[in-house]
């Protein structure tokens, strides 16, 4: 996690500050559960609380000596606490208090994520709106295909956004899962109901069969929703670079006052913030691998899975959160050149509505492969400058014998292209 | 997709004359909605369908000419079906018959998976009701923690299986979409309401934005899902493995009859069905990466992820039905040695009585810490051959003095441990 | 390994007939060490090879009993070799011919690999050399930068390519090794001596200290350095499919006679075999993550790493053939537009000379900031449509004090950009 | 990179300071080559590094404006070296900097986890030597199999190693290059004399086909070594935890004073380390992946690999450092149990001999096949529990007949098994 890929407010959440404020609130709230019980003394948990003021420096200072974080934590907390402090951990593991813990901290994470995600959503669907009507080119393989609308490029990426957030709701549903069951899963020296008090403290649902630890693929299936935000993100941010390419240059991310393009080239405007979105969603993507493999557990847990999420947990929510952000900015104040998109089109010279052409020749009772034939001739003539698409297909005998000039001219229509869009939008956009 | 690691109905899915009929039902779907819209004459798709014998060979004959799948397709079709067949395709793009053909593939061989999945569930319950009081030793690192319950190991796994089955569902569903809206997804030539009507004659949903093709997000969250699987059933395997060693011989893979363990050493008994399902869950696991990639596609589309799924689609489906099967008939036909897994119990002479002593000292006034350390001196003692550990405790000062015989004795009681396995049990067993 | 991505050499490679022909030759290769150390009687290797015609079928039908593949295989040799067949793999475990004779198809994939390899170099240093004087964009982040020349463009593909051979030769190295030392790898009832002339017969070299199996680091290696390979060839393919899109159309890949682009739009001509080999390669990538999950075995050796490499083995090697293959054909018959290349040049109207410019004002004694400002100024006007920006240049009065029309003229020179391009050709391409 | 898995000299390289030193490094290499070329006037460089002592911070807060990090550190020199620093960076680009200095940033921390591999492998080949005579079970699919030498087990990692450092001295050696060629690496404004004379000041080659920046196929290849490293380390631990597994029991990680295994469970001695290093292995692993997708790069740059770099090449080169620091402690320090390995060889009461015994019958003349399914026999036999393994032997009448007593006494014999041991330690210990 570092500094320039990370907000604030995500920051906060990763700090070991609020990782052994989370474990004092599972501490207590499991204290709590137990004084309702009648096993701890009442007032207890409120008694550490008001002595307690957590101390990250001295818990490590005596972790070195312990190489036992949470056994260092609750020293520090009976330094402090003092004589209460004992009914603390009772019956405990320490994976009860370090998963439930965890998921209070994936669940925070995992919301700012999803606020940035629906900032980008509602980004891209006031786009879609705003340019339902804007006819740009539609590009397959690369190539113009067909005229499309530009508010659908935006409407396509808030639908895929839209499921990537319905992922994301799952994920983290089957993310909010506690334990207080002890070593090895069975309330061995507790009791079930006084994990389902605590847990309800802390607004989580008890694993239903845990082993020492919260089983790893709750966490697996949030890396997952998390590479596939990215996957949606990079696919987004690739499209924008290939819009603000020289030779294309209809879309541009917003470039800053006093932003400087190139070192060595004052003339250039680099559309750096999605190159950036790439990198950053491809390292999410790689966090799905090493989250997969942790599940694979030995027994009733091995530690092997620890280390690698103290560094994907913070690593992932803050580069996802980050760059969807920075994406959201990015579409709301996306630039479009539209007299430029209006040229572009006009690069093929009608060759984009050769489809058009094609489906009124089976129409009036060509063979398709014959037709084809023919539609492919004048296309390749007038790529080759024998003329425009247009005249090349108004001169052929057999198109001109099927197809007079006036229906010629009418299939060769913009509006035409455009007239299912509200249909399509409805779909997306939000209902008034 | 080799025959070694492919269950026959999962081979007919991905054969060539599959695919080549889902293509036809699109494509006479799609002209059924359009006979019902008057928009190509009453009749056409029956006698198309009665005409048509598909033919892979000849198929592929034609587009080692044309290069191009769906146009060899129909040039087939229309060898067979003559003039009828000029309706066929009308106003679609390929991608409209292979994404949407593709889909419905995907969900057959979903739908194999589940099957294998839930039998594996099955058999996981079964297990953990049949062994839900046999006490076993739960192990955390590896080493020996505190006893369990045998059934909660099969409880454990059928309740992630059960969270891999709901995801499974939630992508099955988001995966059952196709599209028929022409070139780049704005139905140009032709109308939403024929590809709803197309579409419900296959049991699929209408993409909502579609570009020419479906989102791979869809397809992404589905191979997730497998990897998740794929996870599991490791974590499954890799335990079965640990509990089959020389030294532990707990559990055992069935051995066929006339089995031949290793060609060197006669003796042998390897876990090599666990072992076999470790190697094809990592590589199911291996398919979400290109996965994730496919989702970023150009524009209205680039074929970059064609040539991906023609691999992995059949790959992962089938690897992962496979290993499932497999891996629910080792559980079926799982051999538990009852008398070792008493015996390896006692190996540690009680050790593993530990927190509950640990525990009744902290309960009787001791500070933790202090409770810890007498403890853990007398557990070192006992490893070190001094005395058995019950004897140690009763000998120390500290302990012995709070802790009389009597109540030593009842810390040391295995159902204590197995007291709440039924409450656990009900979680996951299905309701009588 | 499918028939559509897998050339006939490459299939022959990974058959059943030759996987069995390479444990035969391993298997005789020791019997023949054997015999000249007068373990086994002189000639039996001879007698074998001569009985023996290997029928996979049967070896199979022996398996389905066994469950053992190199006891059906031994099996079946005993059927036909009667007596003498009892001196083969005395001393020997599966491993040694499974894993030796592994090593031997693997370097045999990899021999083909390499010559794709050398193909697409040897295509790529040809268009290097035949258009080194050709200039073109040069293009950083997508946009205009400076003019380079195309011969680079190629050069710098041949480079990488050059460095991806020597990596793969390398791996080739470190995989040419057998083992023929027993269960363990501890030569229990064999002799150092024997390995060493029976791996001497095969080309390979003893592997140093074997456990059961070859270590699998060797393996993982030549995977990582088939992901390399992919990874440059995915490099390639990108820019072919960036510099086909119809804004740009400097370069295309070849077009079949009788090819069609798309069912739907007759004009189109795609560069799907570019995109063909970005999918292809994403998929060669992917095998790099299981293969270094393969290393890590247990013990002497578990066998999970064996259904992986199953798979993985073929695909990987045939995919990668493959699309080396493909690329080479597409490099070889590249179409150039050189038109286009000097039109999409002027697009910018001199901007990409601004760096000229500004290093000229720098040198003239302006200090970097002001001078970076000042073209800025100009190029953004020029941009904004203002003028072209050699004139904006002369109208500055900072930049026209310093730099008079005619220094300004040299400025604007193409050649001087291409000055170098014979120094680095040459470190490139073959010396004559 | 976090302090936790990082080890100070490790944190140093890849510090801000550094970072921007070695940019200053570059920038005044650069302007000596120029100075001794008289491009510039002689001592600009010394006077520039004497006047700047660079502040991190200040740079930043330019770069909070300018957007960009190399115009950013530009201006700061020339905020503190004046008039001077205008001949700096005189036809660079900002990579040039950028990738110049990178390279040494990780041929520096490349250097530091060489430095701890060859520690490990020192202390693998120290303790290989001392265990060379210790007699232990061989474990083949978890299973007893024959018996090795604990020697062999750590030679067996040492020589693995020693291919991770071949493999790393080699992506070493391929990432020591650094480009001074300009824009897009056609040397438009600089000399290629330029660059090899300021580039060796450094101690780097001059790539040879650069773009504006250095391929990534280098540094790819530098995170598959790093990637490889990892599979070692990660087969070295798992192996590790399965010898500390409370059933087996014959190595042990040091275990420091002080240390608590447990919070619950006081008397439990957890293999931390080696679980730790197994996720630490799993984690350096993931960033293969991402260093690949990294050299698809877009005509001569897009800059979306910084990103995942600024990300993946502190943290796979500190963990991976870290990880084989920890490792190599591990290993010096392992405890090893002598008398309980002694045990564990005899749990399977002689059935690890059954090769010998197969391998007689087959030199008495049985065919291969009977004699394995006589020995099978026995050794089920002796599994049921119904006598020792070599009395069940002496009692068969096929067995006994061919092999006396006193013969099958020696087959029963461990030091035929660990005879070759020196052979093979010689193969990989330092030659004296």
């Amino acid at each position: 996690m570092i500094t320039r890929y990370c907000t604030p407010p995500m920051a906060e959440i990763w700090s070991e500050a609020t990782r052994y404020a989370r474990w004092l609130d599972v501490e207590l709230a499991a204290c709590e559960a137990m004084e309702a019980a009648g096993i701890v003394p009442a007032g207890t948990a409120a008694e550490v609380r008001g002595k307690v003021v957590l101390n990250a420096d001295r818990i490590n200072e005596i972790e070195n000596v312990t190489r036992h974080d949470v056994i260092a934590f609750l020293t520090h907390v009976e330094e402090q606490a003092g004589d209460p402090a004992r009914w603390l951990h009772l019956g405990l593991t320490s994976s009860d208090v370090l998963d439930t813990a965890f998921a209070m901290q994936m669940r925070s994470a995992a919301t700012l994520v999803q606020d940035s995600l629906r900032d980008l959503i509602a980004a891209c669907r006031d786009r879609a709106d705003l340019y339902k009507n804007t006819p740009i080119m539609g590009r397959t393989h690369g190539i113009h295909a067909e005229p499309t609308s530009l508010g659908l490029v935006f409407a396509s990426w808030a639908a895929e956004l839209d499921r990537d957030d319905e992922r994301l709701t799952a994920a983290i549903t089957r993310l909010s899962f506690g334990k207080i069951s002890g070593a090895v899963g069975n309330y061995a020296n507790l009791e079930p109901a006084i994990e389902a008090h605590a847990l309800s403290l802390l607004g989580l649902s008890p694993e239903p069969v845990a082993t020492q630890v919260i089983p790893r693929d709750r966490h697996a299936e949030f890396f997952c929703a998390l590479g596939m935000i990215a996957g949606t993100a990079e696919r987004v941010a690739v499209n924008l670079r290939l819009f603000q390419r020289t030779e294309v240059s209809e879309l541009f991310e917003p470039f800053g006052k006093g932003q400087k393009g190139s070192s060595a080239m004052p003339h250039k405007r680099n559309p750096i913030l999605a190159e950036n979105i790439t990198g950053l969603a491809r390292t999410v993507r790689s966090y799905v691998s090493p989250a997969l493999e942790n599940m694979v557990l030995w027994h009733e847990r091995d530690i092997s899975h620890s280390s690698v999420e103290r560094m994907i947990a913070p690593d992932a929510t803050s580069l996802c959160e980050f760059l969807l952000y920075r994406l959201a900015k990015v579409i709301a104040g996306i630039e479009v050149d539209e007299v430029r998109i209006r040229a572009n089109m006009e690069i093929t010279h009608g060759l984009v509505f050769s489809e058009a052409v094609l489906l009124a020749l089976v129409r009036s009772g060509q063979p398709r492969q014959k037709a084809y034939e023919a539609v492919q001739r004048c296309a390749m003539a007038a790529r080759a400058g024998q003329g425009t698409f247009f005249d090349l297909l108004s001169r052929d005998p057999l198109i001109s014998e099927l197809l007079p000039p006036r229906e010629l001219d009418q299939l060769f229509d913009l509006n035409h292209h455009l007239r299912h869009v509200p249909t399509i939008l409805k779909r997306v956009l939000p209902k008034e």
